[in-house]
């Protein structure tokens, strides 16, 4: 039901080569390397519960745009973490979500809704008021059956390989029991530490309690917390995690002295320390992953220039990941100099960088890229995971960066459903881009079928260590 | 004369949808929320002077481009306010403005002008040397007629609703001239309290003085200044207002104790201020001005980033809006947390932001639209009101945004004959974008007819409460 | 070989008037204002020595990339500084370049060498693996040739002015032996003082003995070093130099008292300078190299915006130039106020300004071009000067500054081969952007076949006084 060349540039003789380019990659098994799914779907394989929990409430996309136009978070149904009372009756979420449906017109949320609703569900209803009630039933209905549990979407999307984000001091029992199991699958986990090496949070503390409790023994210092590190690295890379993943807001990277770094540790467990102190153990931190990535062969990823949770009105009632995240402007070329001087040009070293500030692509990141060899950019990220801004990473990146030294895709999804509908709308793009570029002869088009399946399939897989 | 598929995609599968969409928006009356006519036009109804005054004089799009060009502000008769002769012979200026047309090929300049000319006064010849006598005495010809009154022409334009932009002290003479008329038309002026809120301006002073002059008692405090600010916003209001406008470079906004801010005030007054005061006031100004604004339901508009009168040696000689304007780099995410945190949720406050900084589009603004209810994004302002511009601004908010935080056009036109020239234009952009959106299915018709007619009409009036 | 309608739009409408606006400045002669080709290659007229050295070794556009896909310095023949052994292999190098080839697909390095190959070289096979020492030994069989000399080229590439760029203390005796030979070609200096105004240079006290050498004087005051330079300055004019240009990292503009820029300049006699006075030195400087070419009629370019040298690994190894140059965020409006404000106004002062960060183009460039009578926007350069980079430059500023305050092309071409190529595919997307213009109705096609010309030819020509 969805119009096969969808996306595609409408001259013909662009069109014709995007099909075929395509009609190649289309059904290649699913490399994603990054993302937020929860492993313990699978570990216990159990059956969504609704429309409205799996579609709305999990997809911060979804409700902040629906928040923009004035709709309460309450009315829709996202839970709180100061007791609000929130709205639970489902299907009345459902019916302000199909109301508002229109409003996801021309966004890549509604373009990864469509592919659900027409091609993972096969409902042939547009979404609106009318068929509310309908499609919630239908795909209620479909998500009791087996074919809709996870382990079965899992292989129907054919996916390859599937990493999970995870705390340091996740024990990652979901892993270990899908890894245990008889299931067939490759589900791994990606260390992600940005909760104790961020000593301005609140939770820091507590993050750090956490991880003594995993470790067992006491963090008093600078170089047991880096040792617990180095033992939960160990232990991620164990049941299957080949990359560490880093947010930050600045990627400014710094080296300090054992002296300066220990009393800073020192101060942030007194709870003293400044905000100075906070931004050089970030950039201190930031050497220190890259270094114990060139001990252990994990793939470092930074994923930066995010002002978490900016609206302090929904973070406190609601919490963390609620659709009130805001980029910032990112510098990188001054911010990574010591970083990429010092393990730079160290080939067994893989640095993947993300922004969410597209000025730096042909500025700061794609120079950069075209000249270290450990470093590689990482897709179109978050905001920019969409038809326009696939296209002008593409064409802001390749000349100066070459395709070769970009990583594919990550589809970062929350969730499930929405991976196969991404990949989709990346090989389309990809497709398209490609075929561009034959038609104007910049690429001739055996090298952009290797380009393609590149893009689709293996610089992922080889980026990753997958 | 003017090709009736101007501006849209060659590609046919697009330009057959365009037109159609077009076809639909094209005769829809004109709402201009924000603009720079002069109110004592309608008010008096008199007839326009002559092509050079309007067309060339006062347009600082048009003499800036022929000031790059070597050709002097004196020679196309700028008027000096230094007691500089300048050209007086009007027929020598629009001779020089004939001889350098072609310079306006491919700006946006260059389209109103041939609306102007072509559609407007029904001129069939091109000007240049040669056609330069014959069409200055023709546009001079109708001039006179009476259709080409003001007032016809706001007829004759479909103009619904015009809103100006005022000084504070302004006592709004035409507006309630105009009110109070048998004409019935909808002319608003539009609350800019510019000169009164930076401090470090050197007419800041007579402006406070004007100021007291028009609410008729002494400004000695803080507390008296907003005493005031709130009197005349509740006056504009009465002669129709229902918007205010902020024009500064920074849009930081923090918000001081009241000691500090009748400190700051105080040292103001005498003269003593420094320039971090001055940034302190108006960023306590711009959270006052948004506190008013959720009392008394005027919009607020923040039109940021512009350095004014950059070229010191044409400001002292003619003064201010002479195309020296230059924009600079501009924070948003950090500048407006405070704003945002505290007034940003309420759905009874709206905000309407504009920036001249496209790398702040996809990487802050469309962000912050997307997440926080008051806040929507105005229009591609000044430089980017172009083809390009429009395009580059709807590929950078309308994926993250969504169409729907955005509010509409404001035409911005010092020029009455522009009016019509620039909402054309835009009206042909949007078409063509949503042609677009519609051929790689991206977005069905029927939705594309509803945004479009949103986007050219019902937008810009339910965003400014008119 | 090369497709005719190569970079062309796919569409026929736009297509056909490409080629037909193409069709009238392809053959037009090179205007060259600003690379960096050897002058003693056409003082000495000797054969190129082989195809590695040539198009491999001697191109970091090329180099840089074979780098960032893990293949050492070393290993392609770099010249090491520090006495490290490097391949001395030509066809091993050539090897390994030909198996590597396909990473150059898409970029415009790919699109000049194709060039290079196939309508100098005449060669019709694709490079590779398995054609690389056929092509190889075709290469230099013909560069042995009489019409590879480097005069034979420069005539047949139909060069009509060709600038290299030179150190202030470079006694220009090339360029002095073409002059005074009887070969008919205009080879010119450009003054290109970055080693003597980088005051923190660990080679500026070097610079400056070098510079005391060529005046015969001692340089001991800042009065002394400014007759120096307006000396040599002199001298390049007497040997055809019209233009000056300035590398700096930041553009930053302002000037000092006499007392100020004197002690600084003992201070760096002393290698006692601080950063800071490193980077009011530098800004005093950009002051004084506009006075000069008030004065001397010089036009004054500035490339600024990059961090030279960011690799320090590969800086002590190879030295400069070696691609590892990455462009940094950079302001302008704010920066170039003071050189703006005094000598910006003055339309006998030519002042070309060259960007690597793309979002001030439509920010803060054009809109600074658009207004100043002596500034004038250099085009898309370094990593921009590609496909890509050129549209994004022509739709980011043209609606603002008007082609006419650009000023043509410079190819800034270290590998004399790639001049035509660089020319070609530069007048090939000018003459598809226009075809777009004139295919939506912004503009009529006298006026782009007028604009056309300009950009080949006439722009550059009378913008470098040439």
């Amino acid at each position: 039901m969805l119009n096969p060349d969808r996306f595609f540039d409408t001259d013909p003789s662009i069109k014709n080569i995007a099909r075929d380019l395509y009609s190649e990659v289309k059904d290649l098994p699913i490399i994603s390397p990054h993302g937020h799914t929860d492993p313990k779907w699978f570990a216990d394989n159990t059956p969504f519960s609704n429309a409205t929990d799996l579609i709305i409430i999990s997809d911060h996309y979804i409700f902040r745009l629906l928040y923009s136009q004035g709709i309460s978070m309450e009315s829709i149904g996202i839970p709180s973490i100061d007791g609000t009372r929130v709205e639970q009756d489902k299907f009345k979420i459902w019916r302000i979500f199909s109301k508002n449906y229109y409003l996801f017109s021309g966004t890549p949320t509604g373009i990864w809704l469509e592919y659900i609703f027409k091609n993972i569900f096969n409902i042939e209803k547009d979404l609106n008021q009318d068929s509310s009630k309908k499609i919630y039933e239908c795909i209620n209905d479909k998500l009791k059956s087996k074919e809709f549990l996870p382990r079965s979407l899992y292989e129907k999307f054919n996916i390859e390989v599937l990493s999970t984000t995870d705390n340091p001091s996740d024990k990652l029992v979901s892993h270990k029991k899908i890894n245990e199991s008889s299931w067939d699958a490759r589900i791994i986990p990606c260390f992600r530490p940005d909760s104790i090496i961020n000593i301005s949070d609140d939770q820091w503390i507590n993050s750090i309690k956490k991880l003594e409790s995993v470790v067992g023994y006491s963090i008093d210092s600078f170089s047991k917390y880096i040792e617990a590190i180095e033992e939960r690295r160990s232990y991620f890379k164990e049941m299957g995690a080949t990359s560490t993943d880093i947010g930050i807001v600045n990627p400014f990277t710094f080296e300090l002295s054992n002296n300066e770094i220990e009393s800073i540790f020192s101060k942030a467990l007194a709870i003293k320390s400044s905000l100075n102190d906070s931004k050089l153990f970030t950039a201190h931190m930031l050497m220190e992953m890259a270094r114990m990535s060139v001990e252990d062969g994990l793939v470092m990823q930074i994923h930066g220039g995010s002002y978490r949770n900016y609206n302090k009105q929904i973070y406190s009632k609601f919490g963390r990941d609620k659709g009130a995240d805001i980029p910032l402007r990112t510098e990188y070329t001054n911010n990574l100099h010591q970083l990429l001087n010092k393990y730079g040009n160290d080939t067994n070293f893989k640095l993947i960088i993300f922004t969410l500030d597209e000025s730096t692509y042909s500025r700061e990141l794609a120079p950069l890229a075209g000249h270290f060899p450990s470093l590689k950019l990482g897709p179109a990220w978050w905001f920019h995971d969409s038809i326009e801004g696939m296209k002008r990473y593409r064409e802001l990146t390749t000349e100066t960066a070459s395709i070769y030294n970009t990583v594919g895709f990550n589809d970062d999804a929350r969730n499930l459903l929405s991976i196969p509908a991404r990949h989709d709308l990346y090989r389309r793009i990809n497709s398209n881009y490609l075929a561009r570029l034959v038609a104007t002869y910049r690429m001739d088009k055996a090298e952009a079928k290797r380009v393609n399946h590149a893009l689709g399939y293996s610089l992922a897989k080889e980026n990753y260590n997958l």
